[in-house]
């Protein structure tokens, strides 16, 4: 299944971007990386994302799919003889879908204010409580769609002063538990050269 | 597959709480409805969606199911033996989970101006095009996204003084032809209905 022509769309410190490449590590898919410039949009990305014009975009075989975790249900559904992400039992995919959608309403809503963004990481550290993973014993799906925060989290503790581990112990267990696969752990840029990005954007847009 | 206890939680001119209806009525399951008051929400709904405190929420054999997208896929992955409300090819899949997201995406940014509601409507229209359904000849999960909102056209255009036929006529016609379908039209409430409970409610808050 799958196979053939497989091309990503992507910007490396996009959290959204290594969702999709996490899910086609895990996959073990081969695939031709090609990283845009968000700021000068290539005529290939706004062809391929003719509505939002964004990455991650992932070009199967010629054919575009758009947003993060609709690529990664893409690529389930594609490469289906592969080890899965989703859960088997229709109730827990329902929890993973909801905790996914989680993770993607609460990181479009920005600028939050510090106290807001660690109750966020509370109730999704409630969710995974004691467990190896988000939905039990193995990891998929909804732990994709959080981890590649985790690559940001320097960022925003060095940003904001503040320490995630104090607050959430469990959740940055469970990051490290992630990170000791080698689909995340190859995947994720280091922490310190997301906040040099950070410093560079900010002080190129004079922040 | 599925069957024994299904309850609904929602709130009759819910554009959400309708999708999930459709869905129910197009697998023809049988449930309780529960009418929800959501200036003073129950206990039962509380508990149900600890998260959000929002319907819909199916409750499943005691076990709810939150976010009216993710129950229809629920429901898609459940009652696996009626027809399919999702494509079967998957890149059509990611179509369908697309639009049914840009949608919802749309949807929930809300108080736009009316020129950028009709170019969103104007974007739906153009992806259906000349085809009977949004992904082609079927009825499915696209389309339950979006008709739901067709309830509420009237009052858009009643208290925003505009025609949305007169902007997007295969919208329109679109909307006319799921309408035929049992499931939307017994689902969807009277226009005139959502127009009156909108005043009321805008004399309730003082608008």
């Amino acid at each position: 299944m799958g196979g053939s022509d497989v091309v990503l769309l992507d910007f490396w410190p996009s959290m959204f971007g290594m969702r999709v490449r996490i899910a086609l590590a895990e996959k073990g898919i081969e695939y031709e990386y090609k990283e845009q410039d968000l700021l000068n949009k290539s005529p290939m990305l706004i062809e391929m994302n003719p509505v939002y014009n964004k990455i991650p975009v992932l070009v199967h075989n010629g054919k575009p799919i758009n947003e993060s975790c609709i690529i990664v249900q893409y690529i389930e559904d594609v490469w289906n003889d592969k080890p899965p992400l989703m859960p088997s039992d229709p109730y827990v995919r329902a929890q993973a879908r909801f905790w996914a959608d989680y993770v993607d309403k609460k990181g479009e809503e920005q600028e939050k204010a510090k106290e807001e963004f660690i109750e966020i990481l509370k109730v999704l550290e409630g969710q995974i409580g004691e467990k190896p993973y988000f939905m039990g014993e193995t990891f998929g799906y909804a732990d994709i769609a959080l981890v590649t925060f985790y690559s940001w989290f320097y960022t925003y503790e060095t940003l904001g002063n503040f320490s995630i581990e104090k607050e959430c112990p469990k959740l940055i267990a469970w990051a490290k538990r992630c990170m000791q696969r080698e689909s995340v752990s190859k995947t994720l840029p280091d922490s310190k050269k997301v906040y040099e990005f950070c410093l560079q954007m900010k002080s190129k847009l004079g922040l």
